[in-house]
């Protein structure tokens, strides 16, 4: 594996500040977490945008919370084809092995996936129509709800469009037997957030009143 | 959705914590990014495990790390078939669109993805080898390295797929044409590592020396 | 230009030494750098002085501190008369160009320039009282805090005005409208530091208790 | 100063990272900095742009460089007329009091500063005119070097002013009596270098064939 580089000394100097405090300082927790296996209490999934780190927002410590980050943070509805499908196999390991009590999606203002799906269903984006873009595929998944947005005024779309790719990721959490029998034995809880990036709103699916609002 | 339950009050709390202090102190900031967009530096794909989270170890901040977690920090082969492709999409999205400058594979010790995986391939787990589990088949990225660990004693053998895990990782990476591309463009570098949870030790793949060593 | 020397040896192997190193690791960032032009989170007002680089204390990469060093970290008072204004000048830029999130004034023990006011304003340094001494008159911006130490036992005095040059520098930052404006505006915060060079202690400005207190 | 906020958190975990490697490795050097005092071997004057780091290109060591930052790493001419001259201040205690070996100014690509005045030279940004504009006044320092590449490109003007900034600068560190003595007597030598960001190149004044060529 010639192609592999050593690491840029940024990185090895943010490592070795975070050894000589973050982990001297919690060194007997480490061990008792490498020893005694992982009890995360939930589970997060989350879009790999560098501007929402949930393990910030939520304060996360080791041990604390499973996290799942993907484009849009979206879950495909269930298809046990044998093919690989990496978000289903993180939801099912945290459901069925960890058993964790809180499933909880996250999505965001300014979303990149969100607003590629949105050009691509209006037709502006035809490069994200090709089979070979991995990026239109997936936004696929999310592809059902546009129809839900296209009567908001075109500036509000996008927002609530990333409102729908929660509904819809949670929708097809559903779909997965064994999340369908955990929230049935009262085992989990599914939970559905919004984060304004600029504004540091954080909103929650109201279920009693049928939309988001601010917590 | 009468299925979303409203917010643990824990997550709540820890939210309000770090809207009236993280939040707070660097709004000027978050309102920047909202505005002007992403520009992350290094695409980190890493593992679920709540006990390893890189955005404590190299201390990520808004805007810094664009991160894609899945169980085992795996990425298939290339393989554009119109199918959803979660990791594809997150690198694509990353190298394309984001044109981040690394790409970094981060693994660790005492994986649950990978245990399984060497469970499954020494005949231990006969429920992974199943069609309908999502686990095994999106372990059966690893399989192909499963030989090289196989002459090992057997308490080593984990320790030793994990790494596995990185290189052949990075191995799938390069398939990627528009990957292949950027690293002959020197406009991405890719880089492997290996945390060790108990200990807090990060292990870099060693081009020159072709193993893993300590930094 | 024949004044103009070659670099010294010992320079350019530094130099070579970065190039192969931290360049080349780096290479795809510090083009996008180029292209696309900088976006520091933070400015930061710091001393000359050899023994205090802010960018070894605050890790500091390529494109996120805007850094102005001047002797003692001063800020002279808002004074547009049509001269040259060097730190005017250059927190101007940081604030309305480039509009930093952050505006972090570092001070430090065994600071020359405050220790030359100090022999200065009592009666030690009669040649800093010169017309022509850059320095005395430099160090004049921190003359109206020398009432505030005067009590204090005599060897605690330069430590006591090295925090007051962070001060009045934050008091003459204020008195900038563009400054003022970005703080009411929540687009600005200001900051006050100081270092002690022997021990490595950071102190910061507590607002709440009005006084410099360690990290 | 209730002005004054907190440091962000990010930047207290930069500097305890600092706090536990690079000064806890290093203590004693520190200690006797701070016992002894500094004597750096050369003053740099730099721009204040987050991507030119002398620091780094050098690698500054604790002690090593006394350095000046500033708008486009301008030298104003000698006039001890009784203001505040924060550069010339710099100069005088890195010359007189510290008796550095050499005097190194550092221009860059990419120059926001050079590249306003090129603009408000060539009548496309009125703004910087005004008298109340500290970045134009600064800049007027630059102006004398107009005429030199007036000839040129238009694409290649920007690029030659940045050059023309360490010239002048230089010629301008030669109006300083304490600077020509210096020369004079061999205890002081000039130096004048440009740096390619994007390309990591640094150029050095070449006096024996009056251009700026690559080390």
């Amino acid at each position: 594996m010639t192609t592999i580089r050593p690491l840029p000394a940024y990185l090895v100097q943010r490592y070795q500040g975070w050894k000589a405090t973050t982990y001297a300082d919690n060194q007997a927790w480490f061990r008792r977490l490498a020893n005694e296996g992982q009890r995360p209490r939930a589970m997060v999934i989350a879009c790999c945008d560098s501007r929402v780190h949930v393990t910030s927002i939520f304060g996360a410590e080791q041990g604390e919370f499973f996290i799942h980050r993907n484009i849009a943070n979206l879950v495909p509805p269930y298809a046990p084809d044998g093919d690989y499908h990496g978000t289903s196999a993180a939801v099912e390991y945290a459901v069925t092995a960890l058993k964790v009590a809180h499933l909880v999606v996250v999505g965001h203002s300014q979303c990149g996936g969100v607003q590629g799906c949105l050009d691509m269903c209006q037709g502006r984006a035809p490069e994200l129509e090709k089979k070979t873009s991995f990026v239109g595929r997936w936004m696929d998944i999310l592809r059902p709800a546009i129809d839900k947005i296209a009567d908001l005024p075109a500036e509000r779309q996008a927002a609530a469009l990333e409102r729908e790719a929660v509904l819809i990721s949670i929708e097809n959490l559903m779909t997965f037997p064994f999340i369908r029998d955990a929230v049935d034995r009262h085992e989990l809880t599914l939970h559905g957030l919004w984060m304004d990036i600029g504004e540091g709103e954080l909103e929650a699916w109201d279920p009693d009143h049928g939309r988001f609002a601010a917590i």
